[in-house]
């Protein structure tokens, strides 16, 4: 597989969403074809119909039946899913749950081959998809599954924008059961996870990461909650031990609107809301969804199957464009990284004497 | 007591934080006393240490014993407080504690007698003030102690600024204990409280206040909560029964990035991170904090006694300017709605005939 030049598999995801839409919309600039192969795992006949029913520009897809047949200069097509199924926008049907994890499987296999580079996903709809072979949350659950590490397989996820990098110690659970979920162990190891994503995947050699409280005013000494003195900084305490830069735990309405984020490589939120509400006003719809800790590598936009807007031409494909350019991005910080650290010199320890020696040169170096 | 011309009390605060720092360059403008009588509830001697100290613009203060002396033309000073305290910018001093309850407490027993209109609070400590007299989590809690209304007294902590009016649920207490505190009944008294203060304080005829939900995704079907099944959504219903514009719940994430903000008078948050990230980061330094639902007018910055830039001349008094302006408005929109509604008319009831009944011109007017 020339190394170069990055394959990427797109899955198509729920097809009564946005999700052809913003791709087509994406592939539609042809120009990507000169710096990456890309593979759709999807339907013709699916695409056609979105394109037609939003007038979108057509794409000429060449159909292939495995990666290794792409054709570098084309938009790649591997026809997934059964011929006729119907598209009901902005309904959630079985049929299209179905679809969604037909393509997901395939590409996933690829993946998992390494027929393809990356995986960038379209939405899917968390209710659909459910059957025998898939009964997880979302994306990221599936994926910890198929790539199982002996069970050690933690992810972590990252919404990525020019200006931001914010990651979450819980993500898609209530709000009341937060609480039990931060733990002293469970903030170490999102932060190591983190860590180790921000030097591996962005390149960013010792990386800074603030860490929010998770009360307000950061629990005021006590007054509104306690869990930053008993939690949060011993966590941050320990991570520091293992050679992390982290920092805080900041209040998170003060942190943000004082732009202290300019300041940071990453910013780890305790729940959703409190990091997605800031990561959306500030990056509006041109956020990306990284999924981090993985030993491949999944990048999706930001926002959801937006059934109310389907099949209208409405979607603005920002979030998807990026998440397309964030996945070469973190492809090829990857590759450098691996290669980086393959045969790494051996450590010479020698003795350079204490920062109160004075170099005297009226001295014969024995050494010589 | 003139009732055109309003009369407001100032109180100093911490005097180790910032405020008389934002008090003295708020007031530094005596254009400011072409439309309201200022009294500021402190000490003169204070104030100029604080004014010597960043080179401020100095006050030529009127100084008064009781606001029936104001002096319409200049900025009115009350000394409330002894005459040898040390002041000591950035640090928490019992001294400092005991000299800003001593200027609450003159110029609430001024509020409570009628003798000034509304009260602008510069931030107080929320650890040194606590006292046999002061035992409160803040300014709050205190005026609704003195203005108990028997034992019925709630109150609503609005934030305000050009674009937004968000009001919380719940305020200063730790996240774990949120889900414990959203109940239906809490939410619809805070509705009702926020509804009565955006047509009595705000001059809004009918508010539409949207509401926000508590979990990640407004709970996505229940997969991330049910809250919003089991309360928020039954707290609306009831909400509207008593004829108040109640719309939700939203996911708070998307709620702010699609700037739906704009189409609604209020916004309803449940906890005190969901409504203060996106409100600093929206309305910056500018924001205003209001206690809406007491029977009198309280307002104060948005921020705290910021130790940590006290007495370096690098704060911004454009919260605290803010909400002074804000606490004239809110005064005069009181004001005409107790004109209006003081003598209503009673209303006639008359049989208007239904949509259905088409006027016959040729039909004699018996009534005539």
């Amino acid at each position: 597989m020339d190394k170069k030049r990055i394959k990427i598999g797109i899955t198509h995801g729920d097809i009564n969403g946005i999700g052809y839409e913003v791709i087509l919309k994406t592939l539609a600039d042809d120009r990507l074809t000169e710096f990456c192969t890309l593979i759709l795992y999807g339907s013709q006949k699916i695409a056609q119909y979105h394109q037609k029913a939003m007038e979108l520009p057509a794409i000429n897809f060449k159909i292939i039946s495995k990666p290794e047949e792409a054709d570098a200069g084309k938009i790649n097509l591997i026809n997934c899913v059964g011929d006729n199924l119907k598209i009901e926008f902005g309904h959630s049907t079985p049929e299209a749950g179905l679809a969604a994890y037909q393509a997901l499987e395939a590409a996933t296999g690829d993946l998992k081959r390494e027929a393809i580079h990356t995986l960038l996903t379209a939405p899917i709809n968390k209710h659909n998809i459910q059957s025998n072979d898939f009964h997880f949350p979302g994306h990221t659950e599936y994926l910890e599954k198929v790539f199982d590490d002996g069970g050690k397989q933690q992810s972590i996820m990252i919404m990525l924008s020019e200006s931001l990098r914010v990651a979450l110690v819980t993500t898609h659970i209530p709000l009341g059961e937060v609480k039990t979920l931060i733990s002293r162990e469970s903030i170490v190891a999102k932060l190591s996870l983190f860590n180790t994503s921000l030097i591996r995947d962005f390149g960013i050699i010792k990386p800074r990461i603030a860490v929010l409280a998770i009360n307000p005013h950061a629990g005021d000494n006590g007054v509104s909650g306690s869990e930053e003195e008993t939690i949060i900084i011993p966590a941050i305490a320990d991570a520091e031990k293992s050679g992390i830069m982290a920092f805080g735990p900041y209040p998170a309405d003060g942190f943000f609107s004082a732009q202290s984020f300019h300041e940071f490589d990453g910013i780890l939120a305790m729940y959703h809301d409190q990091g997605l509400i800031p990561f959306k006003l500030l990056a509006s719809e041109t956020g990306v969804n990284y999924t981090g800790g993985l030993p491949v590598i999944r990048t999706s936009p930001a926002h959801g199957t937006a059934y109310d807007i389907a099949g209208r031409n409405l979607a603005s494909e920002s979030s998807f464009r990026n998440a397309l350019y964030a996945s070469i991005d973190i492809y090829r910080k990857r590759t450098s990284y691996r290669e980086m650290t393959a045969n790494p010199l051996r450590k010479h320890y020698f003795d350079k004497s204490g920062d109160n020696v004075k170099l005297d040169l009226m001295v014969e170096d024995t050494n010589v």
